[in-house]
């Protein structure tokens, strides 16, 4: 059993109104490859960065069971940076900096120890690069995971929705479900996103959770409120990580064992928003990530 | 075992993307009078309205049991009117029109037959004539339900804070805990306002459902994602009212209860939205509301 992750690794600079970061390693395909890696290894990550890297962020995640063979350094160039700052409410976000740097030209390549792909996360990527993965594959993952954004609908729609033909979960916010269909209410915008080829729909909603959708089938796992968030970079692919990683170990792509990946997602990345950057990802133990699954199922837990 | 509800009962106009209403029958306490009803009578209304009002509709609510003696019926007076008009996600809504109306000099009168309330709902009103209807109670109620609205807390927040220090339940939303206390995390906010004396605090998130704060506990219950809404109008209103008439059934004010009433609420307000105006409360059977609260908690239900 094997889950292959594509997507991007990073520097960060992020400023939130409880502190600020120096460049720090960020990145979706981190946050997904951590997060990932409490339920299921190895996770063997696909990726690009430059010599400039944080080596020793490649060692702990080796350590902890990604397999880096997929990972690009290219020499003498300098890896992706992303800056940003987050408004009061944390719900939105002014980006300062995008310097694209290595993933300009960035093209995954498979290696052959990973083509026994089973599970399979296509992150943030232009749709025509997560396409030529899926053709490098010999054989069809049993579940692929897309993640997407606005900015693909915008300028490649027609990419976009060849590869969401072609996964088995779409991840994306409540905002791109709109823009996706053209339609509202988001149980709408889900039968119509259902017909486009996916087995199931996660829309994610920030602190106010995520709703997972299959065919005639829905449910809903609330974000669970904290008592202080600081730094919310990173919850999304955290999110989606957990989840993929949960169903792995399982082996299970029933939507009962979806709601439980559901869960296992919220949960990590509510551990994620605590403090900057991957740090709390980095602390976290497999006792505690069990112990907030239990506090979400409890949280909505009421008998009739 | 008696409701006794005081608030406004009033003439809407709503406009909404599908649709709009001539004048009809709104009002807080209409919604939440109807929405009680379905699980406890009596519910005996205070409020007031002009000789302007439909009768018909006073006719239809003393039919499902609502006790109409401390309606005020003001001669040659025109009732409260208001008018709406609800933008393109219906999250968001301009008032076109408020005429005060009999409410600009509104007294609540508790008639003897009154005086054995043991729950007591306070409608959003100035929190002095909030006041002085706990002052005209001979004995505390069980419980006593608190709405009210930032528009209070700009103009007299001194008052309302006595107000809030004598209920049981504050009912609000999550701009208006975040400018209650001067606190963005809900979490926080909720623990500064049950220090303020409520014992327990609702906080409503529109579509995104309600959160139920105790003294170290916390109860999610998501919205229910609908295919389409009509009208959002007194939705927040008939959740109000569905759970203080829960409550009242049940004789019971456990955290436990109180979560069973916050689906309670939340599955009548999921009907309210449906239609315009309270069109969808007059229709519904109590083995729909019955239904519909076994699907909210089957939309949450995971087995770890």
């Amino acid at each position: 059993m094997s889950i292959v992750n594509v997507g991007t690794v990073a520097f960060d600079a992020i400023e939130t109104p409880f502190g600020k970061t120096d460049k720090i390693v960020g990145g979706a395909a981190t946050y997904i490859s951590l997060a990932a890696s409490f339920f299921h290894s190895p996770v063997k990550l696909v990726s690009v960065i430059g010599d400039d890297f944080d080596m020793e962020m490649l060692d702990k995640m080796k350590k902890i069971g990604i397999e880096l063979e997929g990972l690009q350094i290219k020499k003498g160039e300098k890896s992706f940076f992303w800056s940003g700052k987050y408004h009061y409410d944390l719900n939105t976000r002014d980006t300062l900096v995008t310097e694209l740097n290595v993933l300009e030209h960035f093209k995954p390549v498979l290696p052959e120890s990973y083509k026994d792909c089973e599970y399979l996360m296509l992150g943030n990527l232009a749709p025509a690069v997560q396409m030529s993965v899926l053709d490098q594959l010999p054989k069809r993952p049993k579940l692929v995971v897309l993640d997407t954004m606005n900015f693909w609908m915008d300028i490649a729609m027609d990419d976009l929705k060849k590869v969401i033909a072609r996964c088995d979960v779409l991840s994306i916010n409540d905002e791109e479900a709109r823009q996706l269909t053209g339609m509202y209410s988001l149980v709408s915008a889900a039968n119509k996103i259902l017909q486009m080829g996916p087995r199931y729909l996660i829309i994610k909603k920030g602190e106010h959770g995520a709703l997972l959708f299959g065919e005639n089938e829905m449910f809903y796992a609330p974000a669970m409120p904290l008592e202080q968030v600081v730094d919310p970079t990173g919850a999304g692919d955290t999110f989606a990580g957990g989840l993929l990683g949960y169903i792995a170990s399982k082996d299970d792509i029933s939507f009962e064992n979806m709601k439980r990946a559901v869960i296992a997602g919220s949960a990590l990345a509510s551990f994620t928003v605590e403090k900057f950057g991957t740090q709390r990802l980095l602390e976290i133990s497999p006792e505690m990530i069990l112990g907030r699954m239990q506090k979400f199922q409890k949280l909505v837990q009421a008998d009739l």
